[in-house]
This record gives structure tokens, C-alpha cells and sequence, in this order.
């Protein structure tokens, strides 16, 4: 057991590599030091629990496969689609086997089927869970694309386009068009707007 | 509806400013540029799974409880423990209620109900995914400071100290001591020890 | 008086926290890696010197000002004003009483002062050098919101709206208009458009 | 008078320069994306507070003598010490000369004299402040390589030696020594140590 | 001979301080954390290759001394042209003489060879693959001001006007006007335009 | 003719990319932030010169060698030696034919011809050229491990020791020997114990 503990260990320090890694598509479109993989795959949990839970769907199963999807860019990295005709990475499910090979047998069986399942997404026999996983990697590409924008970046469209055309639930689709509605700092300018209001019950200075 | 995908779209728009957050009680040890809220949070997320799925708890629900767990820090702010005899937050789950003001009612319902019950986890009624995201947000802590130290960091041991101490499952004790144990950089270390054999499954070149 | 040296030592290392403390605000502008509190404080003191001198106040009193003034923010961290609603922070002189502890007397008792009339320019009993270090805190706010704009920034024009909305001198408010229509490269685009006359007087070759 | 404001916005905004330049010195150790010049002028100004307050001279003055003393490197950049054989520069006086020329006169004057009489810390005539202000420079360089070494950063030995020597007000050499004895973590070590007693008096939460 | 080889192991960590060193005048225009001189050097490499093939020269010693044009910069620093009238420093060949004063003679001989060729560019007596490269050192920073334009920076167009100015070779010229008419992100546009027939040529998945 | 310049300028647009593109192998160190490729082939550069120099072949050949090896890394990504198990790559010399596609004849043969001659060092058919180059790739590596070493990081033996096996010329060898033996700082510690003598040559102050 003891074993496993470090078999687990070192699974979860392969993990962190993730916090380092950086998303390489915006690279060709000149952002330097851009998000990490970590970053990104947090926002596409958050999103895959939202669209699931529009869809009404297991939105804790979503938000899960969304989480773990990318967990095999530890080992192939992030490869953007651009370099796709001059590379081939073993499938994601076959890396996420080498992975867990060091951890408990139920455990590793688990988490080697959050990856199928996210990659079953575009197959006949996809679960609903992981379509709305796998728009939500599409829309938080679509978000950031317009947060980048939104720093003055004028190469951003293309991504745009391409994650809008990609999205394949109904949730997905209109979220996508309303977060090309609004800009990326409407949240709290509505929110500053309203300051004056909120400050009314401002917490008391804590006593000293 | 069309209102409530805007106010969705402002909802993961603000998600999204946890990229960009820095966890501050890296920059008391002097980290330049610390890792991200939700670069955390990814990791908090995969913990809480693995610790929940071994401790014969729902874990798809644990891991959703990590990764949400700091969403309220966008309006908040990331308050490092030693500042916390002068700042007074609001409690997490009045954030996340003025958060989730503007999405459709079940969808807010949800949520809301995420940050509650991760911050349920410390008292009696807490559910055991709770204390699974609880100790996977300790977990990564723990994690970080191990990756900080083996750049060089040399004031990470109160990190580690505390953090072992805050752990509360069994798992969660147990894999701490095993991530003490090991080298960060211990799982491609026995991976490219194993390189070539690996490389006898090689793909081969693709064709042209 | 040994010890009185360790608790100096240990204060200026304290201050020296505000060269990492990146100020929050611009995150929520998208602004990635943004100035630190100590490069704000920098020019704030350099405004508060200019603002001072054109009032004809003690400029070195209200550069001083400006130069402590956020020194609190080691301990309290750097809260943006949409976090108020959310976060309570004990008052800076009390802050500083804490922070001040370890030094001598008469020291503590200096800097605690510098603490206090800085936090003293909204009242009635507010000294001329404190409204100077004021209206610098807000103008270096407005100046850098202008430098990220000409990054490509489009998020600006609340900080930038606010802060001018916040500027009580005579001189801040005349010095935050003309910040408005020059461009903050027009320095050295004005220097560079001189080069060749200035070119006359360069120094000749080093003799080796 | 408006041109004069245009003239001192182009000055303030030429000052923000100092925001961008890395000191110079720490690339030659290896530091990635070291302090700006700024940063390190911000703890000049609160060293030479402190010196000053402790060595009974006006201690407002030597501060605003420190947080000036580096102005004239927007123009002729930061020189690190072993590039000296190989760069002359034109004298800081005359350089800050020609930064000052389209400010009001008096201003213009005032700031000058503040250049010169930082620099004039090294001759008979220097003043009390002066040597305070420089003593400060040199200071914030040896907290800031012990802050580097704490980091792993294993060739600041050069720099905390020469940092030393180059003290010269008796208060600067104690606080040298003082530097070096304790860690730059020690405030916050100690202030977490007393983490208990210091929460007894933390705030209550906000009412909402 | 073993002392020669640490002599040249001294050279090449010395080279290596350009991976480090930034591009100082992109910091005039406000870029936080530009290009090294390093990275510059090897695109002035690539550009020198380029137009000396066009011009019928020999293009791999033109390429050779677009790569160590900037050596003698880890002693002098990059002065922007700004700082022209207040920074005098060496003449690049005397600082080489020093860089290379523990290498082999006839090694050292080359390599300052190389930094006279680059320099004599400008002289009548200066070869044609000098011109080369002094040309590429102009167009590579004409290429960075577009690629930092594309980002959003708005302060571009004086250094293009001024590069475009600067270049004196035929081919130069006509690159110049070429890269000021299509966009920075025009290559992997094309690219991704074809995406959909090159991908009919992609690699078969890895055996497994 | 013009259609060819368009085709230049965006082929040295996409050599740009390498500018951004991060060296993967070092972020499994966890080093945050690494070195370019562009900073990477620049010193793989100089060190081909140096060797070639010395082992009496053609060094401006082996220079340019070194300078476009990892030009097809714009298109592939860098591939950490790790990574190679699970991703496949299109060979160098396939993906530099589409990379010089749109070049002149002429060039596009040169440049294709570079690209073959580097990877041809491991073949019997190898030119000495190409084998300077190979090991100028596997120094520069070894050198930047030990720079990021003496910053701190303690994972870096296992690069070190895998470069020091793959250099196959003799002053490959000697030369990474060498370059384990000293200190990354010690050519500017030379040079600062030196540095009054040099001081006595400085170039007088310029004339103003």
C-alpha cells in the first residue's frame, strides 16, 4: 500500500505538470507567456457543469471529465491544431493507460474512463456528459480568444470562428453567441456600477 | 433565456479572472509569479477524486467540489492565512449568492450549493466528499511547496509543516507523507529510465 | 539595540514584499503580470513631490507620504476597490502599529505618523501634503491606465473616468487632463525627432 | 501654464519608465525578469527614511533624495557595475537637466537639486541626507540578493560582499550586518508563529 | 589546452548572458518583459541568410555575422538609440578584443573577425555580407514592431518608419515593403486555411 | 516577383514563432517561464562556430547549421525526449519542404539543404560541419542546465548527464568537461576582481 501511496504520489506531481504547461495555440498568435494547461482545463470544468446542468444531465460527471481531459499533455503535450498534419500522438486513451499504471487497480480504471469517455464524445456512442465536455474545451477557447481580444490582440478572430463552428449542444451554442455578445469586463463594470448600493452593507472595520 | 445566457456568459467571464489571480501566500516565500487560483483549483479537483474514489466516496461530486471551491475569491480576493487578523471576507457563500445572482434559478440553486458544502467540510454535518476537497485543497499546497523547494525555494517548510497538519482523512494523511517522500521530478525520472523500451513501441515516422 | 537592528532588518524585508505584491486592479482588467505595489508607490511618491511643489506645500513631506503610503498592504494584500462590498480590512494606522513593533521608539513612532496623515487627506483635519499624496495615488492610477491602453488595452476608460473623478488639487486635476491628450510615449517620440541635433554633443569614443 | 502641464505629464509619464527597466545587475546572476528600477526605488526611499531617522538628520529629505536618485536612468538605462569599463554616461546632473526642461522653473530647479545632491554623497560637500540616501541604494541591493539567495539563487555572494564594503553611516553598517543574519523570511515566520493569539482579535464577519 | 578549454567554456556561459539581456528599446515603448538580444540575434541570423542568398553573396557567413553581432552587448548593455547622446561605450571591436582575450589565438582571431566584418557595414571598405547583416538587424526589428503592433501596442510606428528607413540593400527593401503589407499572423492563416487537405496526408495513429 | 517577397516575409514571420516558442524539456523541471528556441538556437550557433573552429572545418557552415536546426519546430512544437514514445513527428526535411514553399527556387533549395545536412550528423554520411552543429545542440542544453542549477534548481543532473553522453567530437567532449568544472558566473567574477585595473581605462565623462 505504501507503494501505492508513492505510485499515487507521483501520479499527482505528473498532474502538476499541467500548471506549467502552456496552451500553445495562442503562441501563434503571438501571446506571450499564455495560460496553462491547468488554467484552461479548470474553466472547461466549470463549463461542462454548466451546459450539463442546462442539458440536464450528471453536471458532477461533466465537470470531472472536463477537469481530467487533458490530463495526457503531461506526456505528449500541447499540440495546436495547425501542427496536426505533421504530428501524431498516441491516442489519449493509451497515454492515460501509462499514467495510472502505478496506481490502485479500481482507482487507475476509473480515471482511464474519464478519458475514454471524454474522447468518446464525438462517436455515436458518446455520452451526453461528454458533449457537453468536450464543447466546453470549445468555449473556453471561444472566452479566452476574447479576453485576449480584449488586450488589444487582432489575430484572435480565426479562434473565434473555429470554436463557435465546433460546438455541437443547443446550452453550447447560445452560450457561445451570447459570449460574443458582451465583453470580457462586463461582469464587474455592471458590478462597479452598482458599488455605491453595495457599500451599504459594507462590513463594519473589524474591532482592534 | 437570451438574458439568462448573458448573464451566464458574465458568469464564466468572471470565472475566468481566477487565471489571472496569483495565490498570494506564495509571494510572502518570495515566489516571482506564482502559480494561479485556477491552476490550483485544477489540481484541487484531481486530488479530491483520487482521494474520494479511495476513500468509497462519490468522487465525480468531490472533484466538482474542488474545483469550484475558491470561485468566490474573483470578488474576494486570495487572503494568504497570515493576513488574516486584518481582513475580514465575506463568507464564501454570500459571495457566490450575489455570484450566481444573474443565472437561471436551478443553475444558481447548484452552485451556490457546491460552495456550501465544500465549506461545510470543517463542521459536523460536513459530507465526506467535503472533506476529501478540503484536504485536496491542503493536499496541493503541499504539493507546490514540495515543487517550489526542489527550484531552489528555501523557505517553503512552514508550508509543508502546516499543511500536513491540516490534512483530516486517512488517505489524505497518508499520500502527504508519501508526496514528502518522493522527488517532484521522480515520475519522468523512471520514465525516461524506461526510455528505451518504451521507444521499441515507437509510431512509426508518419507518411509524407 | 542589536535587537532593535534584527526588528529594522526585519521591516525593511517586509517592505521589500510590496516589489512582489502585484496591485489586483488591473487583473480585473485582464492585465497579465501587472506593475507591483512598490512600482506604483514609486511614482506616486514622484507625483505627490510635483503635486506638492506646484502647491507650494512641503514636497519632501508629501513625497515621503506617497513613498509609505501602501506599506500596510504587506500585510493586508492589495484589495481593488469592486472587493470592498466583500472585504474588510483593518485600518492602515492600526496595521502599522503592528508592523512598526520591533523598531525603535521614536522610529516607529515616525513612520506610524507618516501612516496616519497620509489616511488623514479625506478629513476636515487633513494636511495639504497628505491631499498631494492623495491625489499622486489616484493620478499614477490614471497614468498607468493610459500606458496599458496604449498596449492595446481596451478595458481602461473606467479606471481611467474614475480616477479623474477622484483628483481634489487644483494642480491634480489640471495634471490629469493633460495626461489625457498626450500620448505616454510623446517623451521620447519628441526626444527622438531632436536625435540628430542632440547627436552634436555626443561624448566621443572612450579611449582604449 | 497648460503647456507647462503637458510639460510635467510627459515628465511623470517619463517616470513610469522606471516601471519597465530591470535592474541590470541581476542578469549578469542569472535572474529571469529581475526587479524594475522602480521596485528598487521605492525601498531606497523607505532605507534612507529609516538611516536618516536614525542618524538624526531630516529624514522626509533622504527618502525623497533616494526615491529620485535613479530618475536619469529612463535616458542612459541601468548600468551594472562591470559594465563600467566599457560605458561612460553622460553625468546624472546633466542628464536630469535636460529631463526637466520643460517644467515650470521652480520645479525644474527643485528636482535638479535633489539629483544633485544625491550625487554629491560621494564629495566633502555631500550632505548628511546624501550619504543616508546612498547608504539606502546599496542596502536595498544586499536585502535584495539575500531575497535572490532565498530564492536558490547561489552566486549572490559578489554582490552581498560588495554591497557591504560600500556602506559607509555607521546605521547603514549595523543594518548590513543585522541583513545578514536573519532570513528574509524571519517577519512573516514570526508573525505566523504568533498566529493564535493574533486571531483572538480578528474581525467578525460582515454583516449581509 | 585545459586551460584554454575553460577559457572557452567562460566565452560560451558569457554568450549566454544574451539569453537574459532584453531588447531595451521595446521597453520605451511600454512592452513589459520583450524579446532577449538573444532571440533577436537569431532571427537577424535567419534574415541575413535570406538576403545575402537573394544578393548572390555567401550567405553562411553572412548568417555568421548576423548571429554575433550583439556579443560584445553582454558588457555594454543594449543602449537604445535614445540613450545615443548620453551613453558613449566602447567600440564593439575593442570589447571583443576582451571577450575572446582567453580563447585559443586562432579562434579568437575569427571571432573578433567577425564582430570588424559587422561593423565595417557601414564604411565603403564594408563587405557585401556585412551589409547583409546589418540590413537584417534593421528588418528583424521591423518584423518585431509589426508582431508587437498585432498584440495591440499602439507606439509601433516609429520604429518601422525608422527601420525601413535604415535598410540599404535592394532585397532589403523590397522585404521591408513586403512585411509592412500582410499581417505577422498571415503564415499559419494560410496554413490553417489548407488545414482540411493537408490533414489527408496526417500520420496514422502510433502503434500500440 | 513581388508574390516571392510576400512569400519571404511571411516565411521570416514564422521563424519568429521559434521567439515564443518555450524549450518543453525544461518545463518538466519545472522550471517556469524557460529559455525560447530562438535563445536556444542562438548559442547552438555559437557554439557550432567554436567547434568547427577548432576542429578545423568550416565554421560560418557550422554556425548557420546550428542557427535553422530547430527551424521546423514552429510547426511541430518542441518535443521533450520524454515525449517521443507517444508522438510522432513528421521528419525535419519533410516539414522544412513546406516551410520554404513559397521561397525562390533557389533559396528554398538552401534552406531545405541546411535543414538535411544538420539531421544527416547522426548518418555515416554525416559532414564534420553537421556533427559540430549536433553537438553544439547537446551543449547549449548542458550549459543552460547548469545556469538553471546555480539559480537553484535540483532536478537538473539527469540533462546534464544525458548531454555529456550524447557529444561525440573530441572538442565536443572536452569542452563539456570543461563546462562542468566551472561556475556559470565565474567570467563576470574574473572580470569583477579585475575591475580596477580596467577602471583605469574608462572613457572619460562625455562632453556636455
Amino acid at each position: 500500500m505504501t507503494m501505492d501511496m508513492r505510485g499515487i504520489a507521483k501520479f499527482v506531481y505528473e498532474a502538476g505538470q499541467l500548471k506549467l504547461l502552456p496552451r500553445a495555440g495562442w503562441l501563434l498568435a503571438g501571446i506571450r507567456d499564455p495560460e496553462s494547461v491547468a488554467a484552461h482545463s479548470f474553466r472547461v470544468g466549470v463549463l461542462a457543469y454548466i451546459i450539463a446542468d442546462l442539458e440536464d444531465v450528471d453536471s458532477d460527471r461533466a465537470a470531472t471529465l472536463g477537469l481530467f481531459h487533458d490530463l495526457p499533455e503531461t506526456r505528449i503535450g500541447d499540440v495546436p491544431s495547425v501542427g496536426r498534419p505533421y504530428v501524431a500522438t498516441t491516442a489519449a486513451q493509451v497515454v492515460a493507460a501509462d499514467q495510472v499504471a502505478e496506481l490502485p487497480d479500481r482507482l487507475a480504471a476509473h480515471i482511464s474512463a474519464l478519458i475514454d469517455e471524454h474522447e468518446g464524445a464525438k462517436t455515436a456512442a458518446g455520452t451526453p456528459e461528454s458533449r457537453c465536455s468536450r464543447d466546453a474545451d470549445k468555449l473556453d477557447c471561444l472566452l479566452q480568444a476574447m479576453e485576449y481580444q480584449a488586450q488589444g490582440n487582432q489575430l484572435m478572430q480565426p479562434w473565434i470562428d473555429s470554436m463557435v463552428a465546433a460546438v455541437t449542444t443547443e446550452t453550447g451554442k447560445r452560450l457561445a453567441a451570447a459570449a460574443q455578445e458582451i465583453s470580457p469586463g462586463e461582469w464587474w463594470a455592471d458590478f462597479a456600477a452598482n458599488f455605491g448600493a453595495r457599500m451599504q452593507r459594507t462590513p463594519t472595520p473589524p474591532p482592534h
